[in-house]
């Protein structure tokens, strides 16, 4: 690691404030204690520069000197090879973090993003394939719900795993999802009392602010 | 590496043939050629067993003589730090393989698999929920699109990136989503073209036509 820097953008609406992904990043830096820079970019017209970091057009991208890489996913799997505060180095606790990890992406936000989009725009339509939506999103909560009622962090210590699923559940939380979901919420209030969170979470919230 | 046992279900119904993820699983292993078994596990009835290894019940998931692994995405990075025809060992390498991986998985299948649930319910209905995913999903779309008019596999070189995006993207042509996208069709007929692909899925559509 040398010289680390966050790119996220440099303003975005106040309902997204305190979502965009660059706090996962963030987040995972100050567990891991890593000094690191943010760089804003615009969020209007992104240039030819900002989709060869980036080819979706989204952020954050991490660069650490020479090397680039964007998807926060990648970006967290990336520091925690650096750091053991954010992945344990034995064969199954690496093992843990891995598939907790996917898990949060790929089990969890393929059913909470589709989920949150309906209720971002107040649609309660029941057609085939919004209940098909509505089913798998109540499967996937109701699976988190019995492990979460019986561990505190998902590989055995907190991890970026942690990072991933406690934010993702956040975002359902913030959308009223997790009423029947205790486990699941006091997980989440859990993860984002830690000082890391806190001051990722924060700062973010200051960073958009300044543009203001 | 020592026993390398991916577990199935043992059978499915005709529709998940060719498509239930331990393919990707068989497809990474027949690429490293590495050594692997198979096992079936029951698809009614899903035990205490079935959900240790596997906490939403589904499958697949890979046992390495002590460690067992869910979440294909995780299974694939674990075999990948293991073999270099999986994942290069230099860091901008790795770092591309890393970030496409997360792409498939976070950026095209939260949108493609709430596209296709619509798709696979004949459910046409465009309320504004419904026109939020096929937005988000026409977009991503879009973007892979002009990053694959410009390269043969996403990370330099094929990878599990590769086995990631594009059975993600043959799902999407099955359901007849890539017709506007010449660059993402060429793209799933070039890798399902390779003998490893052709083997795994061959391999797993027998595994279930043995329960038959």
């Amino acid at each position: 690691m040398s010289d680390l820097v966050v790119h996220t953008f440099n303003w975005v609406p106040d309902m997204a404030r305190g979502y965009v992904r660059d706090l996962r990043v963030r987040w995972a830096l100050e567990e891991a204690g890593l000094p690191y820079r943010v760089v804003g970019v615009p969020i209007r017209e992104r240039g030819a520069e900002h989709f060869a970091h980036q080819p979706f057009g989204q952020v954050p991208w991490l660069t650490d000197g020479d090397i680039s890489i964007f998807e926060t996913g990648a970006i967290l799997l990336y520091l925690a090879e650096c750091c053991e505060k954010l992945m344990p180095k034995d064969a199954q606790g690496r093992a843990h973090v891995l598939e907790w990890s996917i898990a949060a992406l790929n089990s969890v936000e393929t059913a909470s993003l589709p989920w949150a989009q309906f209720k971002l725009e107040n649609d309660s339509s029941q057609s085939p394939g919004k209940r098909q939506i509505d089913i798998f999103f109540a499967g996937r909560l109701g699976h988190m719900e019995k492990v979460l009622a019986t561990r505190e962090w998902l590989a055995g210590t907190f991890s970026i795993a942690d990072i991933q699923m406690a934010d993702a559940l956040r975002v359902v939380d913030s959308l009223d999802g997790l009423t029947e979901h205790p486990a699941c919420k006091r997980y989440v209030a859990r993860a984002t009392a830690r000082p890391a969170f806190v001051k990722a979470h924060a700062d973010q919230l200051a960073h958009f602010a300044k543009a203001d």
